[in-house]
């Protein structure tokens, strides 16, 4: 099953939609927003099989499916293989010093806002002072069903309500800076999400593809059987410290590719288009985008 | 003003608390949870002086002043001279790899989501497996009012709100293993907070001294003179990268005297009474307990 955020009438809509993407049903008779929906489903409510035919979907309906998780996302760092050696090796990460310790022991977990999340086919922003070192991060997100504490591995993935896309959009300058990841990961607009959440029957979690591209050009694939810490460790890990919620979202980690492995890096400038994708999910597709200064005031 | 949460009748009540501490006014007619009451004075709404005697304020009542900020809290780590020091120096400290970047250049953001917050009097929980290197830190949490984006710093006062005592509890070990310090930060119940809120026009953020005693030996003393980063930098830094929201939380960070500072370190033990105070606002005392697993389980 497929669950989406449209706007319908300038209102945002939980709706399902059909396998190939085309058409829709609103929801009826359960909560409207995606983390109260995704907590009545998880504590025993049931959709109606849809009946009729439907909506058409426009892609331009589609917002972010998940805007209102209760607390920050999750997010993991290094947590492929190739990704950590290149992000070790980039002169930006705080969390290692050297060749020695490029491979974590231990799940790096830090987070990011819900003000970070955006539609799938939302602009990234370029905010001056925060434009020069951006940097994309396609990422296998999983939503998070049934809540819990201290869930061991084996029981970990009946926590799982399904997955979905995400772009950990980073500032790498000031990810360094700062040390700790907030500052650089938590801008405004920094976590395009979409196009919907799949349920986690529908999908191995263990077997999926994840690709990026920056204008057209291929930067990331990998597949999540590639994780160092995969969902099962990484739900049992974050549960000891706290219950885990319903509508709680942990971003996995990105795979290899990402500008600061490439020497000289490649940051993301004004015009490129990011294209995240995952088999059996879909694809988002954002425009980075120059904000002027007054607007950014404007906002304050 | 004080705004203090205060069960009655089972049902937690935003209210309005003397000078003394002695007595409360419930507050009518405005939203009743702490962030939406918050909003609406920030956004012009006037809480009317309070008429009568009021009722009589038992310390059993307090809760959480904040127990649902809009989003995690940010926190500030070394933001103190000499407990950057005493870090550093710990071996804990995965910010830092010496005492040549013991002090940090920037100010460093890691959050605690709001399921750590506890009441004043609340018992903080010694988890079997995150129990063996839990340390307590006092500080001064700022409130913030009004919003708003890419704040400078000379207006950046404009948008405290107010006050509030926090306990940052960290479980050392977690903080270090995991490199990002939101597992060892986000344990639930390590963030007691309150007693109340004070607002901001009562207080010096400049010069408050900060305090912390474990079961009546002094631990920590200092005035937030010493930060590193002051208030209207924290605020600046944060707010390029988000907009700050009425709410958001704050904790600036805490002075030396840690246990990680001692050697060897002098970690919270079963039974241990906690006590931080910070100086025109009031004090927070919370004692050690230990959990059973099955209570945690429990809890799954």
């Amino acid at each position: 099953m497929r669950l989406a955020m449209v706007r319908m009438g300038g209102v945002p809509r939980p709706v399902r939609v059909d396998a190939a993407g085309r058409r829709f049903w609103p929801i009826e008779g359960l909560p409207q927003d995606m983390a109260g929906l995704i907590a009545a489903l998880s504590g025993g409510a049931t959709l109606p099989e849809p009946s009729g035919e439907g909506e058409v979907l426009e892609e331009a309906m589609l917002l972010a499916p998940l805007p209102n998780p209760p607390r920050n996302l999750f997010c993991v760092g290094k947590n492929y293989h190739a990704h950590a050696k290149e992000f070790a090796g980039s002169g930006y990460d705080s969390s290692s010093t050297g060749a020695a310790d490029a491979i974590p022991k231990a799940p790096i977990i830090f987070t990011k806002p819900f003000t970070t999340i955006s539609g799938p086919w939302d602009d990234i922003p370029l905010v001056p002072g925060l434009d020069a070192e951006v940097d994309y991060e396609a990422e296998l997100a999983v939503v998070i069903g049934r809540g819990g504490r201290a869930i061991p591995r084996s029981r970990a993935m009946s926590h799982v309500f399904g997955y979905t896309v995400v772009n950990d959009v980073t500032a790498r300058d000031l990810q360094g800076v700062h040390k700790q990841w907030l500052l650089g990961k938590g801008i405004d607009g920094f976590c395009p999400m979409g196009p919907w959440i799949v349920t986690a029957d529908e999908l191995d979690a263990a077997a999926m593809r994840v690709s990026c591209t920056v204008n057209g050009e291929a930067r990331q694939d990998a597949v999540t059987a590639d994780l160092i810490f995969d969902i099962p460790t990484l739900i049992e890990t974050i549960s000891l410290s706290m219950a885990l919620l319903p509508g709680d979202v942990i971003a996995t980690g990105t795979p290899e590719g990402v500008g600061i492995g490439f020497k000289p890096p490649r940051f993301l400038r004004d015009g490129d288009v990011v294209e995240c994708a995952i088999e059996g999910i879909g694809r988002i597709r954002n425009t980075v985008r120059k904000v002027e200064a007054a607007a950014l005031r404007g906002a304050a």
